[in-house]
């Protein structure tokens, strides 16, 4: 399976991190979003959305980090939730992290860190960074009683996919000791045999650029 | 089935169309967002994530529109895709919906127009239409040479997500002329036998509180 994909990606880690857990063979292809390979006619060609991560896997071209994990759990017959009821806990958080956690903190991310400095906007920065503490706190109040997002017994590309962005160091206003839950549980995906982060499992990262 | 819902919200209209055109028997439950009721202990117990819309179906409680849509497909064995393929692309559109197009259209639409104006910030807009703009564009060019977005022969829960926020009457920077492809799609949902407007089809409407 390949994997186009590149460091800074928080979605595309989510699918990498998936593959790698899951013991699946993989291989990354890096894509130079940052010099606007997203944006050319032949990526477009390959993903109409225009966006990083895609899959191939044989005949399968797959985008969407959300459909990518869960073409992984079926493949793989891992991490996609043990019982109907824990399969659509499954699909509700990865619906709520694409919309309110990662779609949020990947763009405040973005904005805080990587646009150009002149083109940084404290209004929409504003802006985000409530709305990323408001997801923030879901997230933590989601964790209420709970070791894994789902409600089961271990991990599933839910918590995959909800943790992505939370384990890079550039700021976007996650604390991760004001939030204890989320604390305990980026520690428990982090003690998962084979758990690697975005920046060694993917290739690219800031200092490429610096 | 009971649906969580009100008339402005286009993510609970995707829910209610479906039941609707899968000729579902379904009531509305008003939820009186504008007056906080979303963010109340009560709401919170029912949804953590505290958003609109809830699905009540007998013993089940499920929320997010997409895993909502997902449900209504399978019990009613409608609009979910009639190929392994097809509905990998409904899931990649209804995904690409949450995040990128009703993600940002949604917040934009909201800022623009229920957000107390002397809290709308032009910087804020400015760029939240960007995003809007460009997924409307995804949008388009996701419709060439196809009649619906999953690639099939009808209509899927797919192209009740996208078109959501579409029909709304309250502007956010979408010009239905300026987009053909998306005009003759929406227009193939409005044939749709019993299809109806947002306001039409759920309780609230911005009239109410002028």
């Amino acid at each position: 399976m390949i994997l186009y994909c590149f460091g800074e990606s928080g979605n595309a880690y989510k699918a990498a991190l998936a593959m790698e857990l899951a013991g699946c063979r993989w291989s990354p292809r890096f894509v130079d979003f940052f010099n606007g390979e997203t944006r050319s006619p032949a990526y477009r060609k390959l993903n109409v959305m225009g966006e990083v991560p895609v899959l191939v896997d044989g005949d399968l071209t797959l985008s969407q980090s959300g459909a990518i994990l869960l073409h992984v759990a079926e493949r793989t017959g891992r991490f996609g939730g043990a019982s109907e009821a824990e399969r659509r806990e499954v699909m509700r958080w990865i619906l709520f992290d694409n919309h309110k956690l990662s779609g949020q903190a990947g763009a405040l991310r973005f904005v805080m860190n990587f646009l150009a400095p002149e083109k940084r906007n404290a209004e929409v920065i504003s802006y985000l960074h409530g709305r990323v503490q408001a997801a923030l706190g879901i997230l933590e109040a989601g964790l209420d009683g709970r070791d894994w997002l789902a409600g089961g017994a271990g991990p599933t590309i839910a918590d995959f996919a909800a943790c992505s962005y939370l384990f890079y160091p550039e700021p976007f206003g996650f604390d991760r000791q004001a939030r204890p839950r989320t604390d305990a549980w980026l520690a428990r995906i982090e003690r998962l045999p084979g758990w690697k982060h975005p920046y060694h499992l993917m290739p690219g990262n800031p200092s490429d650029r610096a």
